[in-house]
């Protein structure tokens, strides 16, 4: 029942159709379906661990809210407001559920085992996947530049040299076609 | 990005604030989060062949729309709607993955696998939850009677015991709060 709430909240992103924001719940959806199609079988990855990770990523915005990866003020805050969002939302759960949900969340976050990277990897390159399809419709709204595109979402590389070499293909042609702002003195 | 689509389905039933239909993509995300929640542990049920299947199954509406439970003209024309957009959507991928991906939906409409069988009732429960929830919002739209409830929700029971008990209760709970009417010549 909680988790249902995780349905009104909205992202800066828009749906491929360009109708209207996408919400978290829906997102979540979509990179999970992403991670079957795209985690790589080679290397030892554990497929059911990723997408316990990604179903779960994003339900402390419950109380934390979406935080706009180009927002650097509001980044600055995110980790507090999501920690303790965390904390009430995952002790809901029976104490042995809590402490494995939250296990997950908190590696994650972190970053460090192979499944974490490719997940957060994965994550970061569905709003890249939106926005050049939308033509760059949230990046515009928000002025973003390529320069920051390039450093925000170069932890894709983590995840996979492929789908980096994708995203940087996807970011260079943006601003060939004008969807994002090139950012000379950055770069 | 074909996928995308399945955002703009929606569904008959309301979020638990009552403020909008869900769509089926984010259903899709909540369902997998309640089979991470409920899956039991003890049986050699396995977890991401649930998962999977659960990602997967509502992806047909793409094409086919949303059919509702209780819709018997509906109904009747559904199978082959859904095979048809089944066999359009899959083959969009891979030959590989197409392969299976269509597997696992097939084994999910079929029903017969101990996955399928919990997949497939989690998926029957949820709505329920929804209704009860949403003081019998849409079961009052459409004079869905108690009857019809039970007979359709039934097969939650081959995917848990406890999980019917407690669907039962909800329908029970409901009829008495008037969430949902009685039809007395059918029970």
């Amino acid at each position: 029942l909680e988790i249902d709430k995780l349905k009104t909240v909205n992202r800066r992103s828009y749906l491929l159709d360009g109708s209207r924001k996408e919400n978290t719940a829906e997102h979540s959806w979509h990179v999970a379906v992403a991670a079957l199609l795209l985690t790589p079988r080679e290397n030892g990855i554990d497929l059911l661990h990723v997408l316990k990770m990604l179903l779960l990523h994003d339900i402390v915005e419950i109380d934390a809210g979406d935080t706009f990866l180009y927002d650097e003020t509001a980044n600055a805050a995110k980790a507090e407001r999501e920690q303790q969002a965390a904390d009430r939302l995952f002790k809901i759960l029976p104490p042995g559920q809590a402490a494995e949900f939250r296990a997950l969340w908190d590696e994650f976050e972190e970053r460090e085992t192979p499944e974490a990277r490719f997940a957060r990897g994965l994550d970061r390159f569905m709003p890249l996947l939106h926005n050049y399809f939308t033509a760059g419709k949230t990046w515009r709204e928000h002025g973003v530049t390529a320069d920051k595109v390039m450093q925000q979402n170069s932890i894709i590389r983590d995840a996979s040299g492929e789908l980096w070499e994708y995203a940087q293909t996807l970011i260079n042609n943006a601003v060939e076609k004008g969807f994002l702002q090139n950012n000379n003195d950055a770069r």
